[in-house]
This record gives structure tokens, C-alpha cells and sequence, in this order.
């Protein structure tokens, strides 16, 4: 079971970039800090976009599409949003190419096609879809106003890494318009339940619920709430955001309704994304030194039936049973898919199956068929078991609800194991240094603290958590008073 | 129901912008050639994606995702390919904005952050997909890859109108290498039947299949098919296109795979490709002077109740029947949606719902609670009848086949009325001045006389249909051998 893969306590960096690698999810490509989605990992990523795509719907929520460029006047119109992505905005100039005239076969950039106004490459679509709602809100009867779009943006990082930091990446971005302030912070709220749903339900990720601080908030918003997940090497990722922007957006876009009695009042407003960035947080999560390990709910593939044959014959009757048992276990709602090809051996496809956290595995060979029995691995566990045919249905079925439940249950374990409480800045750096994971301190609400820490360790507050028990305190730097709790982490 | 909308015969192109506005399909953006698409315009879209996205995936596509950008030297190096869209390029040429220290405020591009090799925003992705194919292809094993990615691409356009011609469309670009040339022309004419039965059998629009004559080829290919459609006002609207690319990209990029025999040779490629130009086509071949008409296989909505009440507490009792009639429509696999707004009164509702082409309507009224009734009515031929509760379910599912096949058959006798088959040039120029619509004639197979007919008539060759009765003739222009008729139509 070698597959060169490096082990994580050797090098975990070094593990992930050869799994994404390896496992076929994406890969590097000729464009700086851009990445190829390579299909097994879209499919994992349709997956996500099916499930959230629902979970938005039922929430009442449609679906649009804006424009990718933004103009560079609308883009500035929200000033703090615009300062804040303007270091990492790649702009359209030109509109055209031409024949190189000092190099032939080569095209230029034609100097006679510069844009009178420069466009933006959206890094976030704020400014076109706020410019937009202008149009489409007039009185009370327009709100809620609740918009959803999948699409791609493109912020200009330095250093990138697959799924976890790209230049281009894929997400969807909702944006909502509201009559209160109340109903906006609930929409905003409301999002962040269906995010912490969706990432411990589908993702079989615990996270934590919270607030980021002033200095960690969305460029523009008046609160960013998010989800935090602890990944195997103790780093936290931040796996999902929803903002609520109060004003700011109507006010730079001049967004006004009527409401019921005439008055004319701005309109208050949230958004909220996740994107393909959840690919990372899936596979630091669940994934060993064997490959990838995926939860049942997300898996393209959640059974690989392997064929085990000599010459034709054997591999028709074998196929017999196969496509039986693929049809009985279809009807169950479970995605099967029978590699019968003949240009691999099966111990290269388990490999296979197993570098890409296939969660269940059917081997049926010849002896299988004289027994009436087939052969069931798990992923997980590596645990393997002979049954009877006519329980395999039965137990694939119990078995995605159990590998689901336990990739779950062993993720919170191990985050219950990293979440330390400390009491001082001392303990703090220590756990910080040895153990890593989660660290619960108390913090005197000040940036000028936050960025000492942060200078200091490289930890910075991931969130101040929504549930933490509650309970006043004294700063484990300044020793001045803190209200709660707040959670610190070395961060992606 | 007069709507405002402009009528078909007074100005077809009026009518069109306005139902495009009006039914709340998409509008004009901020962003010079780019469209918004609205909720219930994107909402079509994606039922359109649906069904295609299952169909690709039947004939073993996988989708995958590449950059967003191709840098210039990439996008050069298949010649005819970049020729043909160097004219239309959105390039990115600065990664970074920079407050403007003349413009307190504002922001500028940032000199200092000048790329060193310039980006094309693509407007199509041969370039940057092969180039990618190049590390996935080794030897016969890798055969055939068949790719498929939704996107967004942008092709600079001057004159631009919603869905038909935008800057910015969004698209699905197939793309797929084959170890024979057979193997990849087989391909392209699936992919062309896919189109086809997709157009006819969801959009109700019949289609003619053809191959495109060497100066409409798309820039790169050898063989390019398509599905060509007839509009209302009897020009054509090309509605997908499938490319028998050759060896050009494979060797523009160097792709080569070792056979079983352990030879190498450059692998033969297809694209294939639909895009939100196919919402004009749907909208151009149904609609009337009321609104849209949508085919109910494509419809998001295939049945809106509508109650009429006075009081709460008839709207209460109506929606006891409206409620359970949802339910039992939702069982039968229908899309339906209830519209108890009390912000907007009955007619008014009639009329959106007119406008938005949605295929049945019912209406509950307190009458209808004494009799057990309801009234339906057909969105196509605004049909009304008053049938028994008990007969709903069974009508409307009926209804759906019916007008499914009603719109397919209007529009193919609209089309066999429309195509005329003429002798001389005179005669072509007369059926093209006073009738329109699809003019089939031979024609030498020159460039010469295919530029002389379009700068004399304006109408372009559509197609050499695949399945036109054989037979020679002589060229209606030169008098010269033609091998058979070709379709010609002003196009859109």
C-alpha cells in the first residue's frame, strides 16, 4: 500500500499537495496560481454544489448571474469593500490582440483597444450586484430580496495552493436586501446554520460557530460570521462566512425602498459564500497515509464493485452478479460504479479506489461465486468481511450511514482532544508550540492585543465563538477584562 | 392583456428586447455587451443545463474546470485558432489597484504591477485545455478522454443583444481526444444528435442538421456540424455547434499517445458547444404578443395556482384544495408552485403569469370550492375549461405531453412553410425580400459565389444539411456544378 504518498507526520504539507496530486482532484496549471479541476475532483465538488444548491432553495433563495467584470467606478463606490481588494484585483485594460508586427506567428496587445474605463475582474460581486438591485428594488413588496450565484472570481494571490488559496476559484456568493436590520441579521445568521449544517451533515466536519473579529471581518460588512474547522496537523481553515453589511451597500449604491407607510429608507443587506476551498477542508479532515477518505454523503462514487478473473468466461459470470447487484443497490439511492476494464490488474485498482476514499469496496472473484459471497472492504477502517450475497444490499446501505456517522464522531474526537483552555500568554505559546489545535483564551477586546499575539505566535482569533460558555475574565496578555472566551489558532 | 408589449408584426426586434425585459429573463448591466440574467431567466437556464448535463453524462462525459485565463503564448500557438479571436479578446494586462494620489478616493491601476506576459480572458479553451490534455494523454489507455466544462467566456462584441450576442455568455465546451480519426468524427456527430435531440425533444424547436461551409468553420477545425433553427421572423439562428478538430491542436500543443504496438501519433480532437444564446432561440420560436411561451419540459414552473378570495378565511379554505392538488401534481413529477401573495390581486397575477409563458394555470375560486371544480387554462392556446377536482391530476399531466408536441409540431409546419426550395438567383432574392425563412439552392461550392450572395442579399449558407435529398444541380449564381442544395437565410 506504499503509493509514495508522504506520510503526514513527516511532512503534511507535503502529503497534501501529492494527495490532490495523486488522488486526481486538481492539478497546477500554466496560468500563475490558477488551478485545473480535474473530473473526479469536480464531481466531488458537484456533489457539494447539488447538496448547498438545495439547502439554498428550500431556504427560499434563487439563483442569477452577473457579469464577471466590474467597472472600475462602481468598484470604488464602497470604499472600505474596494480598499480592501484592490491589491489583489486583476483589471482588463484592452478589449483586443493584433499581429506583432516585430514577430511574426506572434500576437500583441493592440495599443488602439485600451478601455476607456478599466474593468475589474470580480473578486467578490458586491459592487455590480448592489449597482444592479438598485433597479429591482422599489417598495416593501420587493423584500426579502434573496439572490444566489455560482460563479468563478479571481483575487491575485502571491502564494497559492491548491483548493486552499488559488487565484481563480469557484464559489457561490449570496446576496440578500432586507426592510430591517433585524431580518437582515437573521438571513445572515440563518446562512451560517445552513453552512455548520451542511459542513457537519454532508462533510461529516465539526465546526465552530462564530464572530470574527473587527480586524477579520469581510472588507464592507458590519459583522462577518463564520465556521471554523480544525484540520490533522492542528491548523484551523475558515470553511464558510456569511456577513451582515448593514447599510453600507445601499448607502454606496443609493438602494432605497417604500416602505407600507411611504417612507423612503435604505435597505439593509448581507452576503455569504463558501467555495472550492471546502475541497481542502474535506481532505485534511478525513484523509490518511493511504489516500483520501471520503464521507458517504459527498462521495461521486460511494461503492467500486471489482471484478477478480481469469480469461472471459469467468469475468461474464462474475459480471452477471455484478450488474445484479449494481441494479438492486441503485435502486437504493447508492452510487455504484463497476470497473470491469481489462487494462488494469485488481490489486491496481484497489490501490486506486483506495487513493480516491471509494468509502466501500466489492471484490467478487471465483471462489465468490461457487460460495454465493462477495467480499466488502471499507475505506475507513480498512476492515474487510466475506458476506452472502443477499445481505450486501442491507449492509452497504448501513454501512454509508455508519462510515458517515464515524468519520464524523472521529473528527470531533480529535477536535476535542486539540481545544486547550489556557489561562496565561505562557501556556498559551506552549500549547501553541507543542500541541497546536484550538486554543480557548480570554482576549481584552483590543486590535493593538490581537496583532501583538498575532505577531508574536502567528496565531490569530479564529472566531469569538457564539456558544461559548459564558463568563467574564482578565486577558491572558494585558490582564484587562475580557467578556468571553475567545478562540485562537494557527490559521490556512 | 395588453402588457405594453410590442407586437411581433409591428417590430419583431422591439418585441423581442421588450419580452426579454418584461417577463424578468435578464437585462443590461453597467458592464459594456454584459447581460445580468434575472432569477426566472437563469432559472430556464438551468433546467436547460439539467438535461443536458444528464445527456453528456450518459454518453460518459465527465465535467471538469479550467482557468478562467490563457496567457498569450498559449493563445497563440494554434494559429487559425487565435486568428479568428485575437480581434475579440478581453486581456488582462495588471494584477493590482493603487489609490489614485490625483483622485482622493478613487483607485488606479497600479503601473508597478504590469504583468510580464499578458492574459486572455478566453473565449473559448482549446488553448488552455490541451495544453492541459498534454499531461493526461499517454498512451491508448488514456482514450478516449471526453471532457465537458460549464464556464463563462467573453468575446469582445460591438453590437451586442441579451442572450443572442453578449460580451460575456455562458456555455459548455466539450472537449474530447481519440485514438483514430473515425473515433473523433463519430464523436462529433454524437455530440451533433445530442444537440438535436435536446433542441427538439426539451425545447420544442426542430432543428436541421448540417456541416458549415469552409469560411463559417469555426477557426481551427476541419469539419464543423450544427443545428440550425428557424425564428418567427424567418431568420436563422445557429443553436449549437460540434468541431471535427483534426491533429491541429494536438499538434499545436504536442499531444501524442503510444498505440498497443508502442507507435506514437498525435491524437485527433472534437469541441463541441451550447450557450445561453439558446434562451433567444427558446424565447423566438414560441412567444407570442402575450409574453413567453415555454415548452413544459423546460418550463420552472409547469402549473401556478392561482386563489381568488375575499377574506382570510377563504383563502384559508382555498388553500386546504390548492395544497393537496400540489401535493399530488408534485408525486406525478410535476413542477408547481402556489401563488398566495396577498400583495397582488388575481389579474394581476394572470397577466405575469401570461407574460412569464407559464404552460397551465389554475384558478380556485369559492365557486369552484361549492362545485368541486377548478378552471384550467393553456398558456399556448389560452384554452379554459372548468374540470372536477379528481380530474386534475390525470388533465394536467396530459396537458404537459400535449403542449410539449403542440409547440413542436407549430413550429415545424411554421418551418415547412418557411423553407423554399428556388431555381434561379432572381427567384432566391425574391423569396428572401418578400418571405424570408429557409431558402435551400445549389451553389458551386466556391468562397467566391458564397461572399458574392452574402454581400448582394445579406443571407449567409446556414448549412449543408446532412440529410437534403441527393442530387446534383447547377449553382443558382454561376450556373456551375453544385453537388447538392445548401440552406441559406439571413441569420442572427
Amino acid at each position: 500500500m506504499a503509493k509514495n504518498l508522504t506520510k503526514r507526520d513527516e511532512d503534511y504539507s507535503k502529503w497534501y499537495n501529492e494527495l490532490v496530486i495523486k488522488a486526481d482532484l486538481a492539478e497546477n496549471s500554466a496560468v500563475r496560481g490558477c488551478m485545473v479541476i480535474k473530473p473526479y475532483g469536480y464531481a466531488i465538488w458537484e456533489r457539494i454544489q447539488a447538496e448547498l444548491d438545495r439547502m439554498f432553495k428550500e431556504t427560499g433563495h434563487q439563483n442569477a448571474y452577473f457579469p464577471l467584470f466590474v467597472p472600475k467606478s462602481l468598484f470604488e463606490a464602497e470604499e472600505k469593500n474596494a480598499e480592501g481588494f484592490a491589491k489583489e484585483c486583476a483589471v482588463v485594460t484592452h478589449y483586443r490582440l493584433q499581429n506583432d508586427p516585430d514577430n511574426k506567428g506572434k500576437l500583441r496587445v493592440d495599443p488602439n483597444a485600451k478601455l476607456e474605463e478599466e474593468l475589474v475582474v470580480r473578486p467578490t460581486s458586491e459592487a455590480i450586484i448592489w449597482n444592479t438591485f438598485k433597479g429591482w428594488i422599489q417598495s416593501y413588496r420587493d423584500l426579502p430580496l434573496l439572490i444566489n450565484q455560482w460563479a468563478n472570481v479571481v483575487r491575485w494571490e502571491m502564494r497559492t495552493r491548491l483548493f486552499l488559496r488559488t487565484a481563480e476559484f469557484l464559489w457561490q456568493e449570496g446576496h440578500t436586501a432586507h426592510a430591517t436590520k433585524k431580518e437582515a441579521i437573521a438571513e445572515a445568521e440563518q446562512m451560517l446554520e445552513v453552512y455548520a449544517d451542511f459542513a457537519e451533515r454532508y462533510m461529516a466536519i465539526p465546526v465552530v460557530k462564530g464572530l470574527k473579529t473587527e480586524s477579520e471581518r469581510f472588507a464592507g460588512a458590519l459583522e462577518t460570521y463564520c465556521i471554523e474547522a480544525l484540520m490533522q496537523d492542528g491548523k484551523a481553515l475558515q470553511a464558510g462566512t456569511s456577513h451582515f453589511l448593514g447599510q453600507n451597500f445601499a448607502k454606496a449604491f443609493d438602494v432605497k425602498f417604500a416602505a407600507k407607510d411611504g417612507k423612503l429608507d435604505h435597505v439593509w443587506a448581507t452576503s455569504w459564500g463558501v467555495s472550492t476551498r471546502l475541497m481542502g477542508a474535506l481532505i485534511m479532515t478525513h484523509s490518511d497515509d493511504n489516500g483520501l477518505v471520503l464521507p458517504p454523503n459527498l462521495a461521486p462514487d460511494q461503492v467500486v464493485i471489482v471484478p477478480i478473473y481469469r480469461g472471459e468466461e469467468q469475468l461474464e459470470e462474475i459480471s452477471v452478479v455484478a450488474n445484479e447487484l449494481m441494479k438492486s443497490l441503485r435502486a437504493k439511492g447508492i452510487r455504484v460504479k463497476y470497473d470491469n476494464r481489462d487494462t488494469h490488474k485488481p490489486g491496481w485498482k484497489f490501490n486506486e479506489y483506495e487513493l480516491k476514499g471509494v468509502p466501500v469496496r466489492i471484490a467478487i472473484g471465483p471462489k465468490d461465486l461457487e460460495k454465493g459471497t462477495v467480499e466488502i472492504a471499507r475505506r475507513d477502517t480498512f476492515e474487510k468481511q466475506f458476506i452472502s450475497r443477499e445481505d450486501v444490499v442491507e449492509t452497504v446501505v448501513g454501512l454509508m450511514d455508519e462510515i458517515q456517522e464515524k468519520l464524523f464522531n472521529k473528527a470531533k474526537d480529535y477536535r476535542t482532544e486539540n481545544t486547550t483552555e489556557v489561562a496565561s500568554y505562557d501556556e498559551f505559546k506552549e500549547v501553541l508550540e507543542t500541541k497546536g489545535g484550538f486554543i480557548l483564551a480570554h482576549w481584552d477586546g483590543t486590535i493593538e492585543t490581537e496583532d501583538k499575539i498575532k505577531n508574536e505566535t502567528k496565531a490569530t482569533i479564529r472566531c469569538i465563538p457564539l456558544d461559548v460558555k459564558e463568563g467574564e475574565g482578565t486577558c491572558m496578555v494585558t490582564g484587562k477584562p475580557s467578556k468571553s472566551l475567545v478562540l485562537f489558532a494557527k490559521a490556512y
